[in-house]
């Protein structure tokens, strides 16, 4: 694996924590209820009402694509239409997987800066033909919280697409593929940036932040719970030994793992950050919130780089552009290690 | 876990083993290629290659439904039809994931003795309104092995199949929900009883036998591993840490864990039978060839047996008969304690 | 058209009526609103309203299957049931259509005489599994009036059937394909034989009666209409010149022309039939309710009436059975005809 | 149907001719074979043999949607994406029946002038992640002829487009929709602005230049004959009483009846189009190449043309510009009529 020695790819490069595998060998112990009828799947719902301050209901997915589409299938009838930026994962990097869920609902690409939805483009798209049979009806708004470009929505912006959402009678989908992150990043609390802003469906989006094999869905429109089941089910998502899944969640929401990873990947990158201002020809190009940093780098420097074995995305948004992820797995050293590298080679 | 601490429900409410969690455990070191791109995912390829003794790609899926139901909407269009035997697990017990995978192809349910598609019915069907486009068109067909039932077609029987389906023009989809046990009871090769049989695509069936979160499609016919990567990250089924799927897989096809696994959960099967057929007022109702019995036990026992904490289905099929299965942790003192339990009740 | 000379094969080998024609070409003068903002339209879904004793909504399709399929679809989610006679139409003849417009939901089959749901198969198949995500969910209950063989369910039998799925918390569709001809033999008012006794949605079937290019959905539960208005749009179903197709049920409606075309076909099968009895070595195998008829010809008959040019389907049920059917277009000395010529070769 | 008395608003409100109405009634003498196997739709396949110069299969629709969306599903796996023009009726006026047909692919919106999609942009969009599975695989072209907003592509622009997409091995649809006014415009033969510039599958588009309720797809690439016939079936497209629609095109094919209707509407365009350039105050706003005009009108002007029963769409692509539609059945009178009233008004 050397060429992910230096590894600033993606936060999917990450592997787990020690936690979240001791629980998942503890788990095995003995028999067990399968499809989420046992122990530890009831605890994890369980936190996830503590930790969310109310009733909620979990379904655990394999993947954050699982979750988004199936999220956006219970809140989309197929000749609707899901609103989200054009930027969106949903939209861009799942190969259509929340038109397959949907059954051939159509995703319609909003612009805004830093890959938010800018609201007013979002007061004209819910009324966009609404109730005309000859075009899909906007059912169901998407917004991504920390967004695809790395940045984070303020609890204000939340609340106003929450509002619009709700005023035009729509449902509100968040993608939470970096969820902690955000939820660090602000200082608030998880109710606060979910359903008390309006969120009916949240992805939950544990995997970028520390597990292995499980992501889950929170249902805070509760009603929504027995269509979710059946459409999990119908995908292929309801595995039999759930506690697998229940387990790397149990850890990860214990003693505020879940946090205490996001804070670290934050603290790498703001540490990364300080560090690029500091390097003459190097660009930071995006408010970098979270864990993802968007910068300029001298073409020879992103050779170098790559020679060095560092592992990130480059050129692919445009020309010149490097991205620069971190993780709950990165380390101080890792940080400035690719500093030194860079300053080095500028 | 009170309920299951005599499960003989199924096998999926075992845990794991402990080569497979060391496996896992080790996969977590240092950051890692996403998406498959990883060392440990090639190994599975190589290994599964070596076991098939033949080139095979391979895929890992989070469960055995979506193993199947990808791999039928490889092998047959959606106004085609899905030729399967009525008690199969994909027609009754999938929540009609085949049916959303595919578009809408249509499942034709098959008679046939112990869950065998009986060949003269499949005779019939194969040729079926063929090329009428008043009806849904005969493209696939999918046998289970072992069967819902507990029997274990022959490697004869496989291949008679096997043939009615290629002479007919159509492709052929093992259901391996408990492949390695019917290897186990055969005491064929992996070949012998897949690609060499006239198999195109072989849901591979681990979870039952000791992996936790990951289960595979392993794809003879090779042209069609695009469409089905196409399909897998389309169906949520692209994990971004797949290396820990991969390691499940890895320690289960090492020295022969998986075919260990079945030959135990078999053994302890067998060891029931033979403690049953002994037992008066007990009855065995259909062959168990590999880790299933279906038997006929007087109400007063199950009702003792279930008292005690015993886990199993019963009355479920037809009244009086229970369901038993064993898996590769059952243990012998399990087994006799059982046997015990029935012949103090009887 | 040599082959269609003597035309027993089908009602729809007839062409359509003078009246039908006559105001098709009347609705061709001057312009009109598209997509069924049209007055012809409206005076339709009056005329409906009449006829019906009540409030519904009518959309049009161009066939029965794009009737049958929007109302199932309307009716069941993706991961429901569609609970139908094996023999019926949905199952059996269209291709899945079914399936595709509801977005994978399954059909399952069920037995009973004359093609006709038995009660009590109904009564276990409409708690199957409910609830039970491993399944598909129970969810609408399609019949046929008259059925697939020719029967015609009386008004009790249509009850029954409505009662216990109206308790089982299921919804009603009817496949009217042949309602008219139905409504004919039973001497009812078409509002008994469908809301009445349950019925949610109606595919009308006009076509088989004397329609060209037309059909249509009557809306009981008018809260479905936006639902099925989007549907059908969706489906390739708003036809922009819908004045057209108006004009066909609008002509079809005045008058009871649609009453009187269905006796005169009911007529003709039961002149058919009394004559029919009179042959010796030939034998009524069904009740023949409405226009169609089963009888058992001696194969010689079979080949001597082919070889005259008659048309119609046999050894296709069961070898030496022929179908024969008559339509509104079938003249007294067409059945003469046919009768002296099965005479003549016994 | 006042309000259509002065009819601008779209080539839909128009009826049909006395040739179909003649066909129609013609067609309806005597018994004939059901679902296309009568000899009024084999003489309109002969008829399109001759008038493309080669071989070709035609399948009937009921609608231009239906139509389209048959042809691309045929053209793309659902995995994979449409390019077509942002401004095209498959993108914005089907209420996602593309979607719906393909089971979920995902139309790629295109930008270019006069709604015909731009080059540069088509070569982009072709190779855009092509193979990479987190995206959908660029797999069919679908351009307009003549366009949503009333531009003719030339036979250049077509065979430019048609390279771009077979180069990079996609496919090609043409939306017909006003593919008789287009070839009326170019002055060149049907085989030229199809097939011989790369066209795999074009939407006829007979209803809006002539016929009632019948509109046709056809087929270049006949190795795709046999999935459209499944797919039209099974989208309740396949017509049991097909003569009454291939009646329409057989007199519409007749004496290039289709050829005369889109002259006159061009005609009628071009006459609009010359008085309304000497009107003060009225502002052409796009080539009129085909039928349509776009034009800038005054907002009393606007408002007057209402009062006075004119019918057709204004601000609804900009404030200020009226869309203005002849058809066939515009008499010169009525141009001359609306050019009097607009004067008037200005």
């Amino acid at each position: 694996m050397t060429a992910y020695a230096h590894a600033f790819a993606s936060d999917n490069s990450a592997g787990t924590t020690p936690e979240i595998l001791d629980a998942v060998a503890r788990a095995s112990s003995g028999p067990a209820a399968a499809y989420g009828n046992d122990t530890i799947s009831a605890e994890v719902r369980r936190r996830l009402c503590e930790m969310f301050e109310r009733d909620v209901d979990v379904l655990f997915t394999s993947t954050g694509s699982a979750a988004n589409s199936l999220c956006l299938a219970a809140l989309t009838p197929p000749w609707g239409s899901v609103l989200c930026h054009r930027e969106s994962h949903v939209n861009n990097d799942e190969c259509g997987a929340p038109e397959f869920f949907t059954a051939g609902a159509k995703l319609i690409p909003l612009p805004g800066d830093d890959a938010k939805i800018d609201p007013d483009a979002l007061r004209a798209a819910v009324r966009h033909k609404k109730g005309d049979v000859h075009s899909v009806e906007p059912s169901v708004v998407s917004i991504s919280q920390a967004t695809e470009t790395g940045g984070v929505l303020s609890l204000d912006e939340i609340r106003v697409l929450g509002e619009i959402t709700e005023e035009a009678g729509l449902r509100l989908h968040m993608d939470g593929a970096r969820f902690a992150g955000a939820v660090a990043a602000l200082g608030c609390t998880p109710a606060e940036m979910s359903w008390r802003a309006g969120v009916d469906l949240l992805s939950f989006g544990a995997t970028k932040n520390g597990t292995m094999t499980a992501d889950a869905i929170v249902v805070f429109d509760r009603s929504l719970t027995p269509e979710l089941m059946f459409r999990a089910k119908r995908a292929g998502q309801l595995t039999s030994k759930m506690r697998f899944q229940a387990a790397q969640l149990d850890a990860y929401l214990t003693d505020e793992l879940w946090l205490r990873n996001a804070r670290h990947a934050n603290a790498m990158a703001a540490r990364l950050q300080n560090g690029l201002k500091a390097i003459p020809g190097v660009e930071l190009v995006a408010a970098a919130d979270a864990n993802i940093i968007f910068c300029r780098l001298p073409h020879h420097v992103t050779d170098g780089l790559l020679a060095q074995g560092y592992a990130f995305y480059h050129d692919r948004w445009e020309p010149g552009v490097a991205r620069l992820v971190t993780s709950f797995a990165t380390a101080p050293e890792d940080v400035d290690g690719l500093l030194t590298a860079i300053s080095a080679l500028s």
